[in-house]
């Protein structure tokens, strides 16, 4: 096979990050644009085709087989049309890709950035070794994205993978999203960062307090990982229960999709080992006898790229 | 096309149901025979082959495309291999599937019971236009298939579907598989009519003792529907209760694939149609914004007749 090259589009709310990508998620030139979301929908296009045309001028004489873009919200395809995303200003539904095709006369492939991070760790990743697996971003809230075979698994209606408002509880806390029990609910970085606040007013001996100055607010899931680490009881209580809980849901996911393999990146995936082996643990109690010894539950690999290369590789 | 056949088989436990079966799901002739499971696997394939033999007698000069075969247990494919079918005498894993294309030379496909019945209501049920459900076969136990595009998804190792086994409360009751909070210790009919039993034990005002003579050991939950449907309130509430937890559950299954519609079957799915409004509410109440008002929780149409159905759907 000749070596081929995609460009892959990371469309956040703040930064356009682009990048050549070869087949085997090699990153050649890269470039990092705000986004002008806070303007409107003309701006952020103009912001995506400035950072294609960069990209097309270093790269002269490369066969290039297409543009991928992860864009944050809910993409429909094919058109690759993308739905009120969150914070974009005046975007109602625009039809990205056949945009951005029409106007550079290439494939270009548009999905929802769960998905594509799911993509890049099954082709470049974590996830190499595995055909089948759940990817779950473990972040600000709990999201997901299936890959079924190798490919994003994306459902009938392109929704798919939303595995962060599982119930766990059907009698326990209410999620933002209005439903009781959410998995979101328990182990969202927001939610997270609320209980350990919780638990520090009524007992405030913990090292995390230390860690953020005193200032409760600044509370996060890493400064609680790092207290972990060095020792404190309170800070391991808390992870340690998040990730059961965590392992609670995707017991369910593993029974119903028949797989195995879970992936965890976002954020919060930077907690240390003693997390994921909770996470195991939980999730083995919670299969059916067949699946339990073949449970993996293993970190991403690819942070912060795993955008651009997860889009270069849908087009790849 | 011409007008095809196949033979359809639904290895139970106590009868083996065979039947001719044609493209559009119409039974011609049919053939029932003990299934002699407590003998040996020479004698249940012996029943089996019995049961092929006169369907093809009575079907001479008819194009028959092969064997479908529904089975209770854990199978894989390719080969048709079935492990260890409950109360079956001396099987461990036997290759049905390879054993009987042999004998016949004709295409046979073996698959559990719970995919293949959710496969004839995809091709001639309460599925035929919806290429993409969940179908639950609530029962004793509580189990499922999942049709995907119009066929089974199995899952990478035959095992997809085991719905019954999510957990929805994790700090709820102990199946009796060992997790906790699975929808099954809720709502299986075992649990189901012991919570009844509890219930009466308070306050045996309810029409239900009167339907079972008084004696509580009889209560099924054909008793319980027939109870709330004459207006009994304690009747009523135990199996709306049940409903809910269902869509707890279907909730979470729904968002995961991107599904809208569940197909329930099994011997409780005779419940009454107030049951089926309490799952849909529960499941509404359980699945983001963009699925709510495309949920559909439908009743399955082909009963007892499913296995033999599904069994010749498969290759047909």
């Amino acid at each position: 096979m000749a070596h081929h090259f995609a460009i892959g589009i990371d469309l956040g709310g703040t930064t356009v990050k682009t990048a050549l990508v070869d087949t085997n998620g090699n990153i050649f030139s890269q470039v990092k644009l705000p986004t002008l979301a806070d303007q409107n929908p003309e701006a952020v296009i103009g912001q995506i085709k400035k950072s294609i045309d960069e990209i097309l001028l270093i790269s002269k004489g490369k066969s290039i087989s297409g543009v991928g873009i992860a864009v944050p919200g809910l993409v429909e395809n094919p058109g690759g049309i993308l739905k009120n995303p969150a914070n974009f200003k005046g975007w109602d539904i625009i039809a990205l890709g056949d945009e951005l095709e029409k106007m550079f006369g290439m494939k270009t492939v548009v999905d929802n950035d769960a998905n594509v991070a799911a993509l890049a760790e099954a082709k470049f990743g974590s996830g190499k070794d595995h055909p089948d697996f759940l990817f779950v971003i473990w972040g600000t809230g709990v999201g997901g994205g299936i890959i079924l075979d190798g490919n994003i698994y994306r459902g009938p209606h392109g929704g798919a993978g939303e595995i962060g408002h599982i119930s766990i509880d059907h009698k326990g806390l209410k999620c933002n999203c209005g439903t009781i029990g959410c998995v979101e609910a328990y182990i969202g970085q927001k939610y997270l960062s609320n209980r350990t606040i919780e638990k520090l007013q009524v007992n405030s001996d913990s090292k995390i307090v230390e860690l953020v100055g005193g200032d409760l607010s600044k509370i996060e899931p890493i400064f609680i990982s790092k207290a972990a680490e060095a020792g404190d009881q309170l800070a391991k209580e808390i992870l340690v229960e998040a990730g059961t809980l965590l392992g609670v849901m995707l017991g369910g996911v593993m029974n119903t999709l028949d797989f195995r393999v879970t992936i965890i990146g976002g954020g919060v995936s930077a907690v240390g080992d003693f997390v994921y082996d909770a996470v195991r643990a939980s999730t083995v109690a919670h299969v059916q006898k067949p699946l339990k010894s073949g449970i993996k539950i293993l970190r991403a690999q690819l942070g912060n790229d795993a955008g651009m290369l997860g889009a270069a590789g849908m087009v790849l």
